[in-house]
């Protein structure tokens, strides 16, 4: 077995180390003068306890920073990283030295581990100082903003004095903030002429309250070397002990405290002043149950870990993978740069502005974009909302609208929907409506659900095996279980097709439906989560069964229609629905969730509506459309304006969440044809054995998912804990099994699994860390984003089969 | 009568004239050779064709920029709108220089009078050089890419090929870039130390997918100035028909055009993909009828102007006033630079992190500072969603439940609400079902209204005098319509109580309630927008009314229990809830729109649940909060995890807009502090009249609005088509007189008063201008932001007066 990569790093924070990273708004702006100053004036309030980190260097030894910090700051300790000998950047002098070039992982992780040292030690001061400017290109070529952003490590920044250099610091300023950065400080020489400490003084105080301290500068060189360093030694001596440079050092030691105390009082004052979704508060026992995060990075959070409040030597922050891919919306990453320019790229070109008869840019490239990606015959439309649940409400009102007119039901007539049970939609009460009562809504007062959610086969992995598990109550109608090779082999419901498959649902579905009209029920619209019901348990439905619903609805009209009512016209396209508007619920399961555009692919046919929240902004911000079919759209054309579908947020299209949507759908599909999920799919899930064994003699179906097929396989067979198991995509499902035979929602089940994954390793060569992950009643998922690395699933890999013995 | 100021600015685009703005990534990088070069290779394919402009210029009259344009780009136009004659930052020059420092607007204006010329006199390119970097400030102190962000000219990036200059380079785009300019192009010298061009144009082309081309560097100066006029005429010679410069000319002619296609086919298109919010398609007549905006800066948007496709010289974009505050969102003007900023800034810190049992500090401190910026002694819980409709959705689940449990009524006794007629919550069918049936609901499938809502007087400036009108149903209970000295007088509550002014309004609505609870009607909560009634149609609802409606129930529990049910037990605490939940709705009224924080004070009293959202992230993107008193909060708390309140979105208290909302309350509360508005409150609304008359002998009450009072007043004596008129706050609404009679949304009446706002100004010397407004059936409301200028106001009044002819 491979030696297991480092595992991730948790963000240095120690109460009794005030850690401070040192940028530049530009080169030569005297960044090694103010880290020797600060070094300095901290050493004089802790001596001995001042270190000084340059994890890169460039130039000749006899100039670099850690000699000049030696001289003038000897009682500093000090240490430089990586050392190169030509004055360039170090992306280029990394090249030409013929020298290892470090990984930014490798970079991040020695500055963690120097930080500890110092933590260790009992040091209360680490300056780490860059290189250049703030988007100078590291070793790896990735610019420092970028490399150093997962230390999330306060900041000086060292402002530039020259001319010009006002648009440096602000620039420099702004990049940094971007990303994540607190500025707590902003440095630089007071000079006559160009005046820049008057000017950024005033403007960092009324903009982002941020003090700017101005030191005089340093002597002019003298002609010799001795002079030279007897005026620095003097010029270091006294301006360290300056007002200026204290009320700094001050400053950076109060925000120090500051941002603990504030990470300490986080849960505490969360429990007072908020009210949390889904959440029993009586069940909280203390802030500790509160997940206190300090920040998040591609896949990780920093969380406040569980320690001694008053320990001066713990690590304060851990890293904690984001197993839940923040209820389900994480797919470019945390903290993602791309997307962060996008929003403030929309917001620096727009706000927010009116979308009621109006365009921008963002929203009809976006809307053209999703309606070329989802390739379907039928839909040409796309309404805006601002998350999944008024997408649903906003479907519903179209596709019920577009049944009770040609159906020719009354106002009176009340129509519900066809759906699955266990399906869930959202917490509104119209989309709450569209499910069979649970523990989800039976409290809620306004709640009336209106349908018939039908039983359905399900996918899961048991013992090894891939099988298709009939519930007990329709196996005299749909047969028993049946095992198949491959995950794939089920999916390919063409080639089931072939073999008849299908013949029992089809005729099951039809039986029911037709039972359903002897009993005068009506209904306008099929609304289904394709393949997957996330919140109603993580539930895999055979496709084939939900292919075969909508096929059923889609030929039989005439269980859909009044009594005794003449025949409808039929719709003069081949696109219009028929039988009932389908509506697919992609919000959680489309967008490459499953490891494809849309979920809808994988039952091999097309919504007349389609929802699609969650993955649309990558993870950043709340967005939703509702795609919708010309035919259904048609139905609100009329001449009076009260026909109008009378639906519409303020924040409707907005063009931040937008412009993000355009960039994260871009990303996904160029990662998708750039093939950025080939070490996933050859993880055993492409295997030719299923290529061979396909029903149908087609190529095998392409499915896929970022969790190993052995890692899957093998949990399965600890049957004593595990009733069955499923991957697909980025999401791994884990079915416990409930002693107490309690399931959904409120059962405890997956407690105890779940348990191990929360505690996670706390002796990390980073820093401790672990996965955050929620259960769903018996199941415990884990979903990564769609970047998530091999080494992530290998690490966690590790946690699940020890938490389970396999 | 004063002079008027000068309209506002149209963004400066003609189709014939390829405008763009020269930034440099640093000072010094070769901006003016770079100028000089795209001047020379421009006007070698449109000879005599191309200018140039430096608004600002400083340093000796012979240095100068235009000088050098002149001497070696002979053929080019050009100007210098302000020079200094002191080498330093603009702001410092212009302020030792003893002449007049031009203000934003003064250059801004003739910034856009230079490129209105070069297009009347068929010019094909103008290059518009700034002065240091892109940050470097203006005249004013105003950094420049914040100064000419109004202009919004596509932009040539000059990059630094020195040491540090990647890092220049990439952070003087994203300053850029987050205030919404679009870097067409990326130029600087090739140079073979440091390559910055080939790091660029790799970074640039995979982040950004812009071009980077790399020039020769310039000849070293010469011994003679002859000699070296001659070496540089030879390189500019060379270089401007070299490959590398002529393809950033074709790049930059084509980034034109596609730019004006996109302009000229959004529209088209839009018709096509788009199903619009709240719109019958079937009435908008063509493209001509959807407003296509390219950008949006303070209160205005730049929209595609109407003209023919093809003319060469009409300015295609015009200032268009945003008159609904985008759909009432707008507080802070559109593309808020410190919006933008905290946006990024949580966006790169967290990007979104999952809520459920979470904190961060941008949830955490918004909660704090809306809990006591309420100041409510009962309100101490904040529940986040997304926007106002998912937002009462929450508070009437709160509220139901609460009310459900203290008086026992069972699941199946379904409860309603106590509203007000022409109330309006949400599109969501729950926010729908607390309002009466109307044109907004009756045709929506699951629509069904439960509760009972008041008719009520509303308040009016008619014929110049404040009035409370009583509609002809009531006035046997109520009384006659009553005139008042101010609005201030009428909403003084208190000092009418002590005159008794509420004791009918108290007697009906218990009366009304006490006849609804004999007929067996059951009511679980009371819901208001309070003083406006926005969506039903910008109603004034006296405030005394509110606040007896409000008083009533709070003292009649007898009112709301079950008919012979045991008196409960009274709440332990002052601050509980009594009679039933009092849900404000103050989603649209809150956070300054009125002029205060909270709406509720108008009422002078305090919510059991209150909804906040549209100004609550100043206008950038969609967040909601609903906040309760800890009574309702106790209500869910039990030991059952299925009591929890079951509801919470994917984006739940979302980073991005939690730090938006911090930052946009705190701005509004500075603003409200250091006085901003006192110049809207001078304007007749504290007069010393209205504070002697005051009823209560207490100050006047405290009532404003941006829109002047002899405004309104003047324009309520058109009483042949003005109904009555009011302003509060940032709202004026006009009651249109419908020679038809009919009222409501669907009314046409307020359309030819809004007609005339929409031609606007074709003619202003800036450029055409006009006001996007909306109507609500009869009325014409006009909705500032809190940033709104006298001067946009003082224009707009202007319109609003020739309109109708006051």
């Amino acid at each position: 077995m491979p030696v297991p990569p480092p595992p991730p790093l948790a963000s240095p924070l120690w109460r009794s180390l005030r850690s401070y990273q040192i940028f530049g708004a530009n080169t030569e702006v005297g960044k090694t003068v103010f880290s020797t100053l600060l070094c300095k004036a901290a050493a004089r309030r802790s001596p001995g306890g001042v270190a000084f980190l340059k994890p890169v260097s460039t130039g000749p030894d006899n100039e670099a920073d850690d000699r000049h910090i030696s001289k003038f700051a000897s009682d500093v300790s000090n240490k430089t990283l990586f050392q190169y000998k030509i004055p360039v950047s170090p992306h280029i002098a990394a090249r030409v030295s013929n020298t290892i070039i470090p990984s930014n992982d490798t970079l991040l992780f020695q500055c963690r581990d120097y930080a500890a040292q110092c933590a260790n030690i009992g040091r209360k001061w680490l300056f780490v100082e860059t290189a250049g400017g703030v988007h100078s290109p590291g070793p790896s070529g990735t610019t420092q903003a970028d490399l150093y952003a997962p230390l999330r490590l306060p900041v000086v920044l060292v402002g530039d004095s020259r001319l010009g250099g006002i648009s440096q610091t602000i620039s420099a300023f702004e990049s940094l903030r971007m990303r994540g950065y607190d500025v707590e400080s902003v440095v630089l020489f007071k000079e006559d002429k160009y005046q820049n400490f008057a000017y950024l003084s005033e403007y960092f105080a009324e903009h982002h309250n941020v003090p700017v301290a101005g030191v005089i500068e340093p002597p002019e060189r003298k002609s010799s070397l001795e002079e030279d360093v007897r005026a620095m030694s003097q010029y270091y001596e006294e301006q360290s002990q300056d007002g200026n440079t204290t009320n700094v050092i001050s400053h950076l030691d109060s925000r120090h405290e500051e941002r603990i105390a504030s990470l300490n009082s986080m849960a505490t004052e969360a429990l007072q002043n908020i009210w949390y979704p889904f959440a029993q508060h009586s069940l909280f026992t203390g802030p500790k149950d509160i997940n206190v995060i300090d920040s998040a990075h591609g896949d990780y959070f920093q969380t406040l870990a569980p320690s001694s409040p008053t320990s001066q030597t713990d690590s304060l922050l851990r890293a904690s993978f984001d197993g839940s891919a923040s209820w389900w919306t994480q797919g470019l990453g945390h903290a993602n740069p791309k997307l962060t320019l996008a929003a403030a790229y929309a917001a620096g070109r727009y706000g927010h502005v009116m979308f009621a008869g109006g365009i921008h840019r963002p929203a009809a490239e976006l809307s053209s974009r999703l309606l070329k990606g989802m390739n379907s015959p039928r839909l040409s439309r796309v309404f805006f909302s601002d998350n999944g649940s008024t997408g649903i409400e906003v479907a519903l009102k179209m596709g019920l609208r577009a049944a009770k007119l040609r159906y020719g039901w009354t106002p009176e007539e009340k129509l519900g929907v066809v759906g699955l049970k266990g399906s869930y939609h959202g917490d509104t009460i119209g989309a709450m409506d569209c499910s069979e009562p649970s523990g989800y809504n039976e409290k809620v007062e306004w709640y009336d659900g209106k349908g018939h959610w039908f039983d359905y086969p399900t996918v899961l992995c048991v013992g090894g095996k891939w099988r298709v598990n009939v519930p007990e109550e329709l196996r005299q109608a749909l047969g028993e279980d049946a095992d198949f090779g491959s995950l794939s082999e089920i999916f390919d419901v063409r080639g089931r097709e072939q073999k008849g498959h299908h013949l029992r649902y089809e005729a099951f579905i039809r039986e029911t439906l037709e039972r359903l009209q002897k009993q005068g029920r009506r209904f306008g619209s099929v609304i289904i989560e394709p393949v997957v019901l996330g919140a109603g348990g993580m539930a895999l439905v055979d496709p084939l069964f939900q292919r075969a619903l909508v096929n059923v609805v889609r030929k039989s009209p005439d269980l859909f229609r009044k009594p005794n009512a003449p025949i409808e016209e039929s719709p003069s396209s081949p696109t219009a629905w028929t039988g009932l508007p389908i509506i697919f619920d992609e919000v959680f399961t489309g967008l490459y969730r499953l490891g494809r555009f849309t979920s809808s692919s994988f039952l091999e046919t097309y919504a007349d509506i389609s929802v699609h929240a969650k993955l649309l902004t990558g993870g950043l911000v709340p967005l939703c459309t509702t795609l919708a079919s010309e035919d259904i759209f048609e139905t609100f054309n009329s001449p009076d304006k009260t026909d109008a579908l009378l639906h519409g947020h303020s924040y409707t299209a907005h063009p931040v969440g937008c412009q993000v949507a355009v960039e994260s759908v871009k990303e996904l599909q160029r990662m998708d044809h750039s093939g950025s999920w080939n070490w996933a799919k050859s993880q055993g899930w492409t295997t030719p054995e299923a290529s061979s064994s396909s029903a149908s003699g087609q190529p095998a179906v392409d499915i896929w998912s970022t969790w190993p097929r052995d890692l899957v396989e093998d949990l399965s067979r600890q049957t004593d804990r595990v009733a069955g198991i499923w991957a697909l995509g980025s999401v791994l499902a884990i079915h416990v099994k409930d002693a107490a035979g309690s399931t959904g929602y409120f059962s405890d089940a997956a407690q105890s699994l779940r348990d191990g994954l929360i505690a996670g390793d706390a002796e990390g060569v980073n820093g401790s860390w672990n996965v955050h992950c929620r259960v769903l009643g018996n199941v415990l998922y884990l979903m990564a984003s769609q970047k998530t690395t091999e080494e992530s699933v290998a690490q966690i890999s590790l946690l699940l089969r020890k938490g389970l013995n396999a």
